[in-house]
């Protein structure tokens, strides 16, 4: 690791230092999403900018979902780091649980399927992917996390996949893939509690690779991927696939059940009620500040 | 956790100094299974009362079912903790060996179909449940702790599916859960071997979640649970079938062809007769007392 | 572990003075491996001795099939200890890639049957068998390793499927095995990096169970191997077959089809242009020394 920290720093440090105009171009923005795109590395760089926490509604996940396709498809692109805008503040605050509060069968649907879309995308890109996550990160930033294929987290913030909590359920793909990252047993019990790690704790458990200081999380993360990209990438894109061909499948088979699934959950007034009081203690945070 | 305890004690002692009468309720209690409901928190204690050391029989696994299924359909109920009666010496000896030893293929059937009821209801159960390892935990009583949420051991004790050094095996789905609680290399070896593990080896391993002295393995285990116990329920209750689906699935549509497979193999000579050699080891430990 | 220590030391020290010709039979030999079993402990020992660095090219895995077939199938040997001849040297140096380099449709399918076979007989083995992880173990070398039940290893050495390095990739079934041995989060890190674990790296891993000195490596195997022999062996096999079941029968339903997807994979122009150029710089290698 020494050895290609050596090598890799006047390359980073060139990056950093406002050349950007010369060896980078921007492949394609919205208010909400950046992308750029390093001319001499081949990575690329996806800044979720979606004030003021990267709350994922049906939206700004149909635009992570074609970004990604993009970038599967550009044969330039061989990486992709995942950050924040609000560097130290918010990696991103999860699902956008006003989309399922007090909405139509219909509106959930979609707000599902777009879930979905993200993570077959994402999950499934078979270019290295890796979160620098230089933020809070629970719930749905959680699994922005997870769906990569590295993590260096920022100290002293918190992750997980907490949605129990808030009195709904993580779907079962990201819940696989809690029990993929961190192990059966650990992954039931957070799951259940809905219990959210201190950046020390998740890297205990294995939920992060490297805790690091803000300062260090996007160098450290970008250093990992140039290392994986230079790995030979027909072999890495096709191991990969292999990796995460099972979850992959059982979503894509089960696409219509697991809509059918969540809409049928979410929609009991029990859990509408937690929703509530949820979204009212919320409220009251705001109002206290 | 420390506030959790500070908050937790002075509503515990109560319940320990004697006061049952007022804040509990006895649901249900025979010679060999005493169940208690404190009706402030909504937690159920059963408590595994056959002596000498709760071995597995095929009238004492319906015994625990059928409390566990009317404990999941009562709603009062928010959570269950297991117990030993026989507090400080052993949690469960495991299943009952002779009903496998010289037994007709009708017998062992009957014993085996009983097993399996047991895993269904204890380890399908959507509630919190939490063992309290107040004792030795080996073969089936290392399963009784395995189909729990949470496990807090006393010191000192030993744990583990020790089943191939009785000369049989561990069921499929013990298997996978052991596997799930410690991963699969260890899983392995251990089943393989038919390790038993110390409390300490069993905390290093994640068999078990805590290891505490004698006196507070049970304080510590209702601790535990009603902190679960405050997790929004629906969701709890939905995210542990989640979590579990795939492995009451499996046995669910295999229970025959299980039952059949374990009949031909306890069957058979060699087996029987490395059970006889163990038995008679047991018959002379005891005459040497 | 000091206990059985203590009683095999006498009984090896026996073993390793040249009183083979009394205490052991070779039971088949030929230039590239050398089988023996002792007829006190009835473990038997397979040598990998291809020259120069067991490099497994068809003909030789076939060999390693045949052996372990008929191993299984007599029932006097207790267990399989599997050892390189380069003591110190190289344990495996992995699949022959010349087979897979320039060569017809057929030939790959050939040689992929046989990594097939191998596979099913090495790890479909029901008796305990044991590497003792003399020498380095890269790709093949770190599979030869991953089919046993228990792995000792030289310090200061490497192991791991690194095969993505070499442009092409690990079949699924090592693949599972990776994430069987040291979870799913480092197998998919380690396999699409194509990462070598260093001896200590491995051990914390979980990649093997023990890293001794050069000396200690087929004593401490051996002490392991027959620890595991003294299991009741009904059970042993049984519950070991138990616990592979799933992986085995995968393979065995997929086999055509594993093989057609690599030939396709593997007959690409862009990986065999990276495999020509790996080959390229062994060459090198060579010649400079």
């Amino acid at each position: 690791m020494s050895l290609s920290r050596r090598f890799l720093l006047p390359a980073r440090r060139l990056l950093q230092q406002g050349l950007q105009t010369e060896c980078c171009k921007r492949l394609s923005s919205n208010q909400n999403l950046e992308v750029e795109h390093e001319l001499e590395t081949g990575l690329a760089t996806v800044t979720l900018a979606k004030a003021p926490v990267n709350s994922l509604d049906g939206e700004f996940l149909t635009s992570i979902s074609n970004t990604f396709k993009k970038l599967e498809n550009d044969s330039a692109v061989k990486g992709i780091l995942v950050a924040s805008k609000f560097h130290g503040g918010v990696y991103s605050a999860g699902l956008h649980i006003f989309d399922l509060f007090n909405r139509s069968d219909s509106h959930v649907s979609e707000f599902w399927r777009c879930v979905q879309e993200w993570y077959l995308d994402v999950f499934g890109c078979s270019k290295p992917v890796v979160a620098a996550i230089n933020g809070q990160a629970p719930a749905g930033g959680c699994a922005m996390a997870l769906v990569c294929d590295y993590r260096v987290m920022q100290e002293g913030k918190i992750i997980g996949l907490n949605e129990t909590q808030l009195g709904i359920t993580a779907p079962f793909y990201l819940a696989d893939l809690m029990t993929a990252t961190v192990g059966a047993r650990k992954s039931r019990l957070a799951l259940q509690l809905g219990y959210l790690f201190s950046s020390q704790e998740a890297l205990n458990a294995g939920l992060v690779d490297e805790v690091v200081d803000l300062d260090s999380v996007i160098p450290r993360a970008r250093e990992q991927l140039l290392m994986m990209s230079k790995v030979p990438q027909p072999a890495f894109h096709i191991t990969k696939q292999l990796l995460r061909r099972e979850n992959m499948e059982v979503l894509k088979a089960t696409r219509e059940q697991d809509i059918a699934n969540f809409v049928d959950f979410i929609q009991r007034p029990s859990v509408q009620a937690v929703m509530g009081k949820y979204l009212e203690s919320l409220k009251k945070k705001k109002t206290l500040k």
